[in-house]
């Protein structure tokens, strides 16, 4: 089952206990990374190596990003052919492309606010965060970066998905992603999620399996098909530069994981989802990923820009929070991101949650008029349709 | 682990689909639940029957309870000793005692709306709720009475907590409860959920095993000691009329159920938690739920009345709010309950979610000051303290 498949979600691998990173932790890093050993470092005194990494950091214009990258610069330029280097470079700039985008938007001037932490078994994330802007009235991107040792029950699930691991062996991981959510004051603009990852595991004969995942999908309080089109043909563009049979494969397999079964209601209009990318090699399965980030922009900001200053009602504000509710639901009982991300021992649970809305509503037996604008969303939620 | 022995809420088991009670199936219920067979029923004319109906209501007095029992009132009356039965009649009291009491702290006249359904696979419930009363802002009181067939899933886990029920088998079980929570609209009163339930399975040599499980507990928002103490002592003295070993082993049960562990805090100020009571013996078993359920009026609406005029502000409120948050996180991350509710195909999703607030806020990185009327909640909900 398709669901079954999504095990690791960045929203949940990367979001650990925070820590204060130290100088020492730096240069741990930094000596892991490039392979060193400690005799080396004992040789190089401090000031040099200060000196050495402010040149660095100069060379790799980090002023770019929402705050210095996860991996210490000397060796994210050091070895820049590496994948995890690749990825960790390419999810800081949708990071903070994504934030200033969002951030041009608000009216006020209002911007995000930016948390490096860090995690004490290895690696850890930048969470940037909106709370009570005037437009968004709560919007979390995320990236992560983190490394240590699958529990075996995560390996075990991977096995059931196909993936050729050890039974019962506590198994060395690396992954890393950005993912966010979007929740806009205005109901006529909708709540857009994404999460783009990268996993490495590496098996006890010293060789590697890695792989792709993620999606885009968007959460409507109103339909507007002008929206969903584009938004869909958006998506359907990126993912037809690399194959064809991508976007239906991937459309259908978002609109079986954003699923409220339940209630027998979809979260959202879906968009796309996928796992398991390792095909038809690291360069193109990378290179298409990029493209869905990339496409994240294009697809969302022009319906901001459209809807942020209609008018609205209470009506229209009980509704989105019913909605939301409906969110919560969704992400607390369903989401497997969420999921493994809260049951990790010492998992930063305010980066996991930040997906919550500010408010939600639950209220008994509300059901909308088949015929009104709520209802007309109820019949393309309880009945996926095909926008493009 | 305690909470992996907490399998079966009624909160879950009482709430399926949603279905109109036929003539036909009133006399279906009635004929198992005696045991007549269907010659019997053949030789009763239509008329005769609905006179006899009539006349065993009467007798019954069903016009204290919220709506008409889940069996039929000649079914209740004609075997009175059979423990479903009396079960079924303390939930209804019980049902009904609590939503009048509720009814009657209601400014406005509010009442409840009550919803008596009916599942396709074998029983009903009754479900009573209020929404945006003056006092209470949400209150659900559900009963359920219900049979049906349990999935292997749920008999391995019976069995992993200690039941002798075989493997793989697909068992007959009788489930019935009652369970409420009560979300008040002053943030000086607490929330209140209490639950009590009776359940039977019967295995293939035709043997039965039965249980009570049950327990209240309260859900503050400010901390008041000696409100705190008054419903602890109330909960205390109920169990100690039975077994003075009971209220110690229940309230740590409670404090150890009612986590959210990704946070390390509690839901609220715990109260008691119990399940596979089947001892000394079914008179002493039920008496003591009954004694439970009894005392949750006089553990609760002291409460009500003493802190509904209370005077609030906007961060009264606001705080309220984030601790519905919080609530939500519980229910929809852990509770077995509304868990094993909502994965059970057909459930009826409206009842088990009554229990959601009517709002619900969440904050990043939210954290009062420690000094603060909410920091001083927060230092018992991170440490369950004992207060009788």
């Amino acid at each position: 089952m398709n669901v079954i498949r999504h095990t690791m979600s960045l929203v949940s691998l990367g979001v650990f206990q925070l820590g204060r990173r130290t100088r020492s932790q730096h240069f741990r890093g930094f000596l892991l990374g490039t392979g060193l050993g400690l005799s080396a470092f004992s040789s190089v005194t401090y000031a040099q190596a200060e000196a050495e990494n402010a040149k660095v950091k100069r060379k790799l214009d980090t002023s770019r990003f929402m705050a210095e990258p996860i991996t210490d610069a000397a060796v994210l330029l050091g070895d820049k052919a590496n994948m995890r280097h690749r990825m960790e470079l390419m999810i800081m700039e949708i990071q903070a492309e994504f934030c200033r985008a969002l951030e041009s938007e608000e009216m006020c001037g209002k911007k995000f606010q930016v948390d490096r932490w860090q995690r004490e078994e290895g690696g850890g994330g930048i969470t940037c965060v909106i709370q009570d802007g005037d437009v968004f009235e709560k919007a979390g991107v995320n990236i992560s970066v983190v490394t240590g040792w699958l529990p075996p029950a995560a390996v075990q699930q991977m096995r059931s998905r196909g993936k050729n691991l050890t039974e019962g062996a506590k198994l060395p991981f690396f992954a890393s992603g950005v993912s966010a959510v979007i929740h806009p004051r205005n109901p006529h603009i909708p709540t857009i999620h994404f999460n783009y990852r990268y996993f490495e595991v590496e098996t006890p004969d010293g060789k590697k399996q890695w792989w792709f995942g993620g999606g885009t999908d968007l959460t409507p309080y109103y339909l507007d098909k002008q929206d969903a089109r584009h938004f869909h043909q958006t998506l359907k563009s990126a993912c037809d530069e690399h194959d064809t049979s991508y976007y239906p494969k991937f459309k259908k397999w978002c609109d079986d994981y954003f699923r409220i079964k339940h209630r027998s209601e979809s979260r959202g209009i879906g968009g796309i989802f996928f796992d398991d990318i390792d095909s038809p090699n690291q360069e193109a399965a990378f290179n298409f990923v990029t493209g869905c980030a990339k496409a994240v922009i294009p697809s969302y900001m022009p319906l901001v820009q459209k809807h942020k200053n209609r008018e609205y009602g209470n009506n229209e504000r009980q509704w989105q929070l019913l909605r939301r509710g409906r969110y919560v639901e969704f992400n607390l009982i369903y989401d497997r991101g969420t999921k493994f991300g809260l049951y990790t021992p010492g998992a930063r649970y305010e980066s996991i949650l930040m997906s919550l809305p500010l408010h939600a509503r639950w209220e008994y037996m509300h059901e909308p008029k088949s015929t009104s604008k709520e209802g007309e969303l109820m019949k393309v939620l309880k009945n996926p349709k095909d926008w493009v």
